[in-house]
């Protein structure tokens, strides 16, 4: 009935490749089908004038696109002077998920900005930053700790994203590009490894939703995100 | 239990004054306690490009902050050159709003600005923005039809949108800014008259939230949703 | 004769609110026939880079109109990423005419801000910015008196403008945008209580105008001003 | 009495080349005293989308400063991304003046762009763009007139513009900026050869000025206009 | 003596994958030691206004560097709000590169972007990009003729880039991040794969070099040049 | 042979009017031909961010064209809001030749801004900037060293610029606007009074060029600057 033919809970492959960034302190290449999203975590040893002499650290995101990544070119954001609404809604995004299980006292005055640069576009490229943003995070924060600049790694819990949808009427898991642009009903959910919501974005496309169909849209997210959490921990060493 | 004083169910004062821009073909003026939204609703003969030629129309919204509407004064967005990331994200959810209920096909090619500016700030400015605009939709679109450019009103339904959070681990309605400042999740919903959920939009500030959370605010923002309905059929002459 | 009919030298009904904006340290909104200007006075207790260190404050504005406040929807400044040369105009107009009649040196190291949003637009939005600002910032520097933060008000006199044009050969004083849309001559006058000249801007639409036209005009605006002015002081409760 | 030596009713020295630039149609370089603006006017044969099919012609006008035209370097305004609101108000003003002696209607769909760059600034810059801008256009509509492109010129009258001031108490004609920096009061005068009056600018620097002020300071203005319409005429070939 | 330990006249070792974005109508990565960059070629069935109705293509070039490409974190270009002189300066050579072997006549009113994003940078990203741009472009041509979009490819010639530099007065062929830095002259060569030179760009970093070391240069440039060339047309299929 | 009539290796008449600018520190009006560039040299007693407590001074330049020095208008940079890569890509180049001559750290913490503006364009502006700027900022140097600001000159050598090019297949020096437009190779080389190369910059516009040609067009370039150089020292007062 999909269109990728895959069953209606069935995440498409996953591959997370922790460490391929040469300068960066932590870093992540996440595929899951076609789309592919590059992240990095660089760490700052100063933080936003909003928290200056608080003792307490920051976790920011930014997001982009290749021009190419996509189906027809996009045009470049630095050519065109500004940021599009769609990229801050969702670096905003992918800062609080991760601030969402990151204990910033623990971290002291220092800040870490996570770049999500995709590569390639075939739907779910928010929740693939997230996900892929939590493996740079986590190896970033190892390599202060291993340097003495950290006690203890300031991560309490692992974070993942999924988006799920209405297909035909038919709640289904992970939307890839083409099943997304035909979905009734799309949200996002980012989820802990304890079973939290940090945040849930739901919209309807066509007609309304119901509270039955979220709560459907919701069990598929937390099947998905146990597949995403187990390969996290292998990327992150902790397997 | 709340700064307000407030039962944990209870929505703030309401009012809506329609009809108070003396140029626009719609408008509201919304009060829902101290927060205060202007709305205007503006038609144009036209549509954006991607639409050209095909018959259909466009609703869009555009949201600002009066420099002083807050407690202390906030940057003109104008004055810096650019709309901050927040500005974006809160016109982009009105616009999403106000067409989930639009039959666009019926408007024919014609798009109406939904310009949403806040007088004064106390929380809830977005919300209270959807549940303006829609009656400034109406008006508007009434008018259109009294002049013969629309054979009928293209509205399908009302929509409307409530904020309620985890105040002190106890799901609260309608949440004002001081109370929003220390919730520990925040959850937007976007109703429609029918019962459907247009968009929902969860985010936990501290603690991540459950399950059961998101069900209990839902269930509060259904019943701040039909007295605001209700005060929508008034003040659109439907009542 | 005139399309508003009122008499040559008659002002339109006024109406000043001082304290409106919750908020705002002063406020005034100020109507003159269907113009609407809210005006808000925001104290700062620091001054721009150039006064640093010279124990002055000082006093600026800045100005916008709502997209909807004028007959057919303008462009939001915000959204296009830049004021108009109107706006800047018009916003240092402002601040000159307040700075004219305050004490900088008698203010401190503080920073006034007049924000003048244009709720209504049917002419003369620039002289009611000044007469409705006058109020606020008559305001925000009392309420710095009764907490002690200034000795005395720093303002050493009232200040207004008002604006006057040729109309089919005839000066008249106070011009609506219909009446100014077909004017020969349009003149800002912004004049002190004590009868001096702040600022004039006389500008010939068509023909040019005469040594006599500029004097008529003055007269007339004299006539207009003497009316704010005792409107300021009841809203400034000095009356 | 002055810092310049010079009598209360005396104008600097005043230079105008015709015809300095190579590329324009028309163009003049005005030195008055040590005040250097080049003024060049661009002839193109289309009008602003405003005007398109009226028949109707648009004199517009640009001003800029080399950054080295004064006393301390000023930044580059297209390095800095935006002119400044001085920059705007200026350039607003001298495409006001000249149209205010253009029959717009009589040129047909062109435009003129009068381009005023100062090359060293010393006080009036504004006005002497207005005064050599005139000959420029002169220059330019003439070419027009021998290429046929017009029948006749569409100048209606000369235009020509003078700073005075109040200095110690004396109106004095002709500010330069050690002048103008010590000056009580400003006016600009923009006057045309039959005498009428097309834009007065008055502004207080710091106490108000009064009615009489305002009428000896435009005496001065236009015994001051007489010598810069003489030079006019000869620059233009009138003479 | 290098401190990479190569030979003066040793490239780093060269690998260019082509076809890697799915999405492209051409693409190719090349790594050179260190570097990567991720050129991809879109097709356009448009020209820019300038060559509209002129039978004529166009090829164009855009430079982007990931933020943490570089050793220490990058501002993201598109968050800045504007390209930097260095990025707007390399994609103007990019371009140059390009159409020098390109016959523009040939393609007909059709646009190829060469979008060269930079994933890693450590010295010769520009060169590195120019060398895969051309891999990119091919097939993106190739792609186009087998669809007789195109009757024939309109390469005319291959080109690629290399630097050289003077290391302690010894010039060196490709220049790393590490010696660049310490290089006493260092120029860029974008060469033909007749022999031919399509851009020079040499700039002394301390003193001034000579024209014996000019030539010294261009001889390395040539030896190195003649590599890239064989590994394009592996690349493109021509091997 | 030429369309100027000159001969292959014969330059424009150059004239060199030294302290032109009345408020700069040091100034040169350069004319060559047609070509007239307005070089100023602006001192200020600090340097950028990345020099301060080193020691060092910093030059740097700023190129600007008028919008009517060229044979049609172009349109004004500070009104588009940005500088065009090709204004970016000359002042880094003009800023990286004055540098190449000059002893930074003999200078201490200073910076010296070279303000090149085009009065009128004919052909190798970036080239007459470079050779004018060296005028004015010797100039400059002198003025410190007379007023003890430093104890000696920092200029270690002359430095100068020149174009040249293939025409119809012969080289040629000193490209004006319409030899440039036709020319099949083009190359700027920066050179010092000892006979060094600081910079070259050569570009195929049409067919590549060879090792040969890029040797006779240095050739040529050597006799220009001899010219210059001998030019430079008379306006400098050195000659």
């Amino acid at each position: 009935m999909r269109p990728s033919g895959r069953a209606p809970d069935q995440l498409r492959p996953v591959i997370l490749e922790p460490g391929i960034a040469r300068h960066a302190e932590g870093s992540c290449l996440i595929r899951i089908g076609h789309t592919e999203v590059l992240c990095t975590a660089s760490v700052e040893g100063k933080v936003p004038p909003f928290l200056r002499n608080t003792g307490q650290g920051w976790v920011t995101a930014e997001y982009g696109m290749l021009p190419r990544s996509t189906h027809t070119r996009t045009d470049r954001e630095a050519a065109r002077g500004r940021q599009s609404g769609r990229t801050q809604e969702i670096q905003r995004l992918i800062g609080r998920a991760l601030r969402g299980v990151t204990d910033l006292k623990a971290m002291g005055e220092m800040t870490v900005t996570l770049d999500c640069d995709v590569l390639t576009a075939d739907g779910g490229t928010r929740c693939a930053a997230i996900t892929g943003a939590w493996v740079a995070l986590h190896l970033a924060f190892e390599r202060c700790r291993r340097m003495n600049i950290l006690a203890a790694n300031p991560l309490r819990d692992q974070v993942a994203a999924v988006s799920c949808g209405m297909f035909e009427g038919v709640p289904v898991l992970d939307l890839d590009y083409d099943e997304d642009s035909k979905a009734g009903a799309d949200a996002n959910f980012v989820l802990t490894g304890q079973g939290g919501i940090v945040e849930v974005q739901g919209t309807a496309e066509g007609a309304p939703f119901s509270e039955g169909d979220l709560a459907a849209l919701l069990a598929l997210a937390r099947k998905g995100a146990a597949e995403l959490f187990a390969r996290q921990r292998v990327a992150a060493g902790l397997g």
